[in-house]
């Protein structure tokens, strides 16, 4: 039988996992595969953690570049995650004509262009189904399943931490600190979970999708970022009684020419199927102008699903390379070099909507008059109002829903209304979507 | 630009959304391809009807050997449907070196292995994406994407006529005939409904699915089948009440070495993803031992949607063509064709599952006394009962759920249970799904 040699460079949650799926599956994916897959060489700074697998004696070292300068070995896993020194080893893999798997998000994110211009150059393959969604097979579909369709837009749950959060905050009615803590004690969100909370993780996440469907040349800092980290139990209430849930979504449109990209807490209707997407699962809604809508679901995150992702891509590279095909068959970012374009963002100030808005107002007559009022001269029509009683230090909660407004048009009105004497703290807003019906 | 020469036979609905995308897309799917699709001829009975797509002159004709046997087609459409001539048209175009295309689920959970084994002989690709879930890259999914994971269960809601009618039942109450003859006044059902209505269509679905998760050698009649004509609006109140939904499941499962393959109306639970599977959409849920569960979502047919997933397909095997990869690179039916193996099936009678039922009794005292003794005699417990006073000519309905069961012990039960002099009607007994949490 055939046989593909390969390395793995960082032996952590994930490599392990990889390992592991090569182990228990070695006969099912040479099945499928129709040759053996060898995993030649491991590299980790970490020889000593037991890791609950058999390594055969002299497949691990501490060198990265014993795996990378290995003759035998055709196609490396980077698994280290973070920018340095994942980067310098996938670039050098790249020079010595290795196909690379990795699941590094952030890397692709902010380094992609030039490791996709390495690999274009070296007539290699990069492969990164595990950087987005986990084991969800979503950028094969992307890049070959939807290829008919223009994509119109994507709306991703893309972080599991924080909707594993905000899924608890909306089941058990407790605050944001309350319920990270205990997924910190759970082991679902890190010591230090600032990537995952201000949708940073997921803005990567859609730096990537946005290149694959749309075939813009956008960068990371393109991406508006905003996290969940001031929702409250209160406005997951009320965001109830309105019949929406709380997501944090990426999305990507295009428009007039123009691109969106943004992630930020939304409101989403609770009828759809995204707002069903509960605890540490990822979903991503698509749609293309031939194929309609369509919904990718799974595990975002974790040792066997992202394994899943990366041993997936393995087979893939492994055919590609059996085959003489490395290099030639997909483009590495869907869209060939060179139809690549930079396409104009639409700015956020641009950006119309719906907005939810809970306003802290002094329980007085003439309020909801003079709030109405700024909003109004600011364009700014109000589509449902709820009022009720409940004091909060002192001042009712305000709540409005309007209809599409300019998002500059609601910055605006809103550094007015916050002015007023009768407002007694910072006005919550909450954006919502209204493409998902 | 390079250029790859395609025929299309069959010029019907999914025939024409084809040529609709090649036409408005084609820049883009260029931009994708790096290549050119040139469709060369089209074949079809029926010249005159007015498809609203221009055409150059000489593209249209009567028969289907001119696209057949034309030497600078490389790949070959087939959209005609149904067994025969789309059989002999395949079989010629595999003889004549052509790749295939096609989304004919019936021929290929009929004759696929005749039409597969011709073209593996050949050493031609045979594409068929559009033939489960319509636009949704569920089969390209299932080949690559989730290549690493051993399948252990596919849930399916694989037919849009059905989750149609019983979505439409579920929201307005109504019955299964007053809701068939709207769908078939809007176009979601055909004259002649009964391959949707009776599970047919899903089960020929279910069979190609069977065979690319679990490579296994099934045949179509080796699927059980029922279908969702007997479903009444009481049994979705009832299952409501239990908080379950009914849905017409495909559902293919790996117990003890032994394939549980069967397509029936099944309640599952309401706050599953598939229970908010509304109107003409399909959903699959697979569960793969690394990747966990998974669900694809979207529509799972008409012009567009199939369309996309014809066109995907045809881009796939034009970049095989041009790399000269044909046939080589991914097996038709994902295993090797060596691997492919006859797994013994689970017999219905075996199969152990929760059931609801739903008996028209006598409103007299002892009759839940008599039919729980004759459920506890054929080892079935019961989980949950109803019983209301809403008489239905002259009986009273009685509503169980059972902890799992075995089908042979229920079918004993029934047998007995429907003997009873208290009880006036035949029982309803619908399948219920505990794996979906």
């Amino acid at each position: 039988m055939k046989e593909i040699k390969v390395g793995l460079i960082g032996f952590g949650t994930v490599g392990t996992g990889v390992v592991k799926i090569l182990q228990k599956n070695s006969k099912l994916i040479e099945s499928r595969m129709g040759a053996k897959v060898i995993l030649k060489r491991i590299a980790d700074v970490d020889l000593k953690t037991d890791r609950r697998v058999r390594l055969r004696p002299g497949v691990l070292t501490r060198k990265a570049e014993e795996v990378i300068k290995d003759p035998e070995i055709n196609i490396v896993m980077e698994l280290i995650g973070g920018i340095e020194p994942a980067k310098t080893f996938i670039l050098q893999a790249i020079r010595n004509r290795k196909h690379i798997v990795t699941a590094n998000k952030a890397l692709l994110a902010l380094h992609g262009d030039e490791i996709f211009r390495a690999a274009h150059q070296c007539g290699v393959d990069v492969n990164f189904e595990g950087s987005v969604g986990g084991g969800i097979p979503l950028i094969r579909s992307i890049k070959e399943g939807l290829v008919a369709n223009r994509i119109q837009s994507i709306f991703g749950i893309l972080n599991g931490t924080s909707n594993y959060v905000l899924s608890k905050m909306t089941d058990e009615g407790k605050g944001f600190k309350e319920i990270l803590k205990e997924a910190q004690q759970k082991g679902y969100a890190e010591a230090d979970p600032t990537y995952d909370i201000e949708g940073i993780d997921a803005a990567h996440k859609l730096t990537i999708l946005i290149r694959l469907a749309f075939g813009a040349a956008i960068q990371f800092k393109d991406v508006f970022i905003g996290g969940i980290s001031e929702i409250t139990p209160v406005d997951i209430q009320f965001g109830r009684e309105f019949g929406y849930r709380i997501k944090l979504l990426a999305i990507a449109k295009v428009d007039g020419g123009k691109i969106e990209a943004r992630v930020h807490p939304t409101m989403i209707p609770e009828k759809h199927l995204l707002s069903t997407v509960g605890g540490v699962f990822n979903a991503i809604y698509i749609k293309g102008d031939a194929v309609g809508p369509t919904l990718f679901y799974g595990q975002g995150a974790g040792q066997m699903p992202t394994g899943s992702a990366v041993v997936g891509d393995l087979v893939e590279l492994g055919r590609n390379h059996l085959i003489r095909a490395s290099g030639r068959r997909v483009p590495l970012l869907s869209y060939q070099p060179s139809s690549i374009a930079k396409v104009p963002l639409k700015k956020m100030d641009d950006v119309v909507m719906p907005f939810y808005m809970r306003f802290s107002a002094l329980d007085r007559p003439g309020v909801l008059s003079k709030i109405s009022g700024i909003l109004g001269k600011n364009d700014i029509s109000i589509a449902a109002v709820i009022q009720k009683g409940r004091q909060i230090r002192g001042a009712v909660p305000l709540v409005m829903m309007t209809h599409e407004a300019k998002e500059k048009n609601v910055h605006q009105a809103l550094k007015e209304i916050d002015r007023l004497g009768v407002i007694l703290g910072k006005t919550m807003v909450i954006r919502m979507e209204n493409e998902l019906e």
